[in-house]
């Protein structure tokens, strides 16, 4: 495997990119939590967000003009265009802080299991937190809206994660239908995720004593081995002696 | 493999099905999406939605002729008989948009992985959006039903597919129902393709290290080959040289 | 295998068990299907699923006394011994139709994969008409109650064991709660035998590669072997010569 | 695999410390059951409670000063230092239960596949038992709350952790949601179990077959080299012949 540009560039920018996308949450989620915010404040906030969003599309860009089939590239990030061009969209920018997850994962852990649960129960934190923020600026203050506070719209979307769906919350607008169903995949993904792993935990355990088999398999070709080198050895010196 | 006429049939009738399920599809969805298309549209409509049906019965009756075991054939697609039999079931028709998906996919993707994803989520998307159709023609107007709107039929669909269920939203006549029912057996039938699809792929990677041990096998016994021509070269040698 | 008393028995048995739970059902599902039923024809099914128990109960008893470890037999057979000793479990005993069921798709059927669909859908209608029949049972003439007509119990059925659980329906009474646990587990059990079967599908697909990895090795072992032979062969040769 | 001090500290405290769990449950639940218990018992429950979160402490720290790597250790306990920790995490200790159950799993089973199923059956009724008891103590009194009664918490604990989630019934207090939150991460994992058990069961049926193959392979290995040891001792008695 040989490093590209776009390799280079994409670790180059893992830092930033994440740093920026920690930046535009705080940016992003102050002026929802705090819908008392005197207007210098919410203007920053504003600012910040829009800035952050520059930075992601030159990153988007960037990475286009450096992938070797351009059109490939954009057809296999097609969310990553869609979190730069659409504004409804912009808390899947949010979605980077799970690269800066990934990194940081690096350092702490060393086995693969301890790896993978890491990774999911720190991406589903960050999708509930996310979410739970961008449906309250979506349904806070509509008629009939019953999510009206963030600890609402957190037990909300705990509630749709695991697909239980009490019912004493949801969203009626189009906006918050719309986070909704991102998190109800979520929630699939998720049992799919922590099934797939249980399933494949326990079928290595199961194919244990396969290996066990393929070992002495490979014990018994060695053997063989051996005998033949002696045979040849035995030949070689019966040619000799004659 | 030899082809069958069956499968010369279903090869030529692929397109022009899938053409007619799309027509059908744009005929059954007007008159639900618009209820107050003016008549003769609306009869225009009924018109071509028969006119589909008579060639899916057409098409469904020829298969049944050429099937080399009509019995087994007729009891393995007892789905295919349900939706040109039942008028009630038509929406079952529109299925065949999803072998049209099939087609168009065969030449979208490479991979074996990208291609059940793409399949997958095409699939659940038509029947999304034919079970929303569905819903919509069976309740809107019933007394006390509180899916009115095409929005509110989607956002009903997906609630149920993921098998969240807020209870927001839900069908009170007998036809909405059965729509319901096979929406929550496509929803588990979601949740088990998902999950699967990961544990197969986290099989795979496990499995690796296998494939490596019995390449590895491959590479001992390729050398004991080698070793035994050797031999055997002696000792022809050895009876030449007597 | 030899085949013990105990296997003779339940070989024997399983036609008549299976018809009397067929009469059993209809016995049952008569009087909760039609609440305005003549006493004379209630007094009917009371005497006819009296009379079903008592055949469940001496199969039951002849079942213990023939098993060879009494003991083993009661712990692992829980479920039996709870259908016919608290009648408040007694729509347990309509499960032995899935018996029935299995015994008509060992004709049915030929592939593996056929076999298990056919028995899990199968199981799965039963256990729906069973659970509503005894919800309604449980519910009808409550205070407060939800589920009063037998479409409204299957509609609750379906939605709870599919998980979706709108909220519309659900259960009041302790006796209606405790059906619908059943269901639940049910429900678990489904989604996760639908996955299974889906995964194990996968998995066999992809390994199909590898059974070619091992008949490959055979193929060269077997190739190493007539060499063998071979050189065996010119030895003995080269013995009788001299 | 030598044991470590920890190791017998651990297999020593198993049983008391299960015990003092027991004494716990009986101590943290009377008062919740019995809302009308006279001053003086309750105040023993209180301090029965006390004593019990005194032993936790000392074992919990006894486990750190014994472990190897104290930063590892407490890093990968985190539940265990929450639930000695937290008041508001009890319940959690009542886990330990769990431990018990796998005591007693020890001597009533054989098999692996039984031995996983009563561990995991036993473990989700200690969990719904625990999480009613918790949930009950949470919303009890508080305005809107609609869980005012033992039985109504255990059936709304049983439609959590199936994720059916009807919204009869649901928690409204900050320490209610916490309590369902960590029941629906445990219908997750009962999911995944239970899903994954059956999948590898298929699979290892599968792999039946599979496993025939291997020994195939073995058995041809073996006769391989029963034919090198044949030609070697005809090449030992030609080297003597001469």
């Amino acid at each position: 495997m040989t490093t590209t540009r776009l390799d280079r560039w994409e670790r180059r920018t893992e830092w930033p990119l994440a740093g920026s996308a920690a930046v535009f949450l705080a940016a992003y989620a102050w002026p929802i939590l705090e819908p008392s915010l005197v207007h210098g404040w919410r203007r920053a906030c504003e600012i910040t967000v829009y800035a952050a969003w520059l930075l992601f599309a030159v990153d988007y860009t960037a990475r286009v003009v450096l992938a070797d089939r351009r059109l490939h590239f954009v057809l296999h990030h097609l969310p990553d265009l869609a979190a730069v061009a659409l504004p409804v969209l912009r808390p899947l920018r949010l979605l980077r802080l799970i690269a800066l997850i990934r990194v940081l994962n690096r350092r702490a852990t060393d086995s693969l299991q301890g790896r993978v649960a890491l990774y999911v129960s720190s991406s589903v934190v960050v999708v509930i937190f996310v979410a739970a923020l961008a449906e309250l600026d979506a349904e806070r203050g509509h008629i009939g809206a019953r999510i009206q506070t963030f600890g609402d719209a957190v037990w909300w979307a705990i509630t749709t994660v695991t697909t239980v769906g009490y019912g004493d919350r949801y969203p009626v607008t189009t906006d918050g239908r719309l986070v909704a169903v991102g998190l109800m995949l979520a929630g699939i993904a998720l049992i799919g995720v922590v099934t797939a792993s249980i399933a494949s935990w326990l079928i290595a355990n199961v194919r244990a004593a396969e290996a066990d088999t393929e070992h002495a398999l490979q014990r018994q070709i060695t053997a063989l081995h051996t005998e033949l080198l002696e045979i040849k050895a035995l030949l070689k010196a019966d040619a000799a002696d004659r």
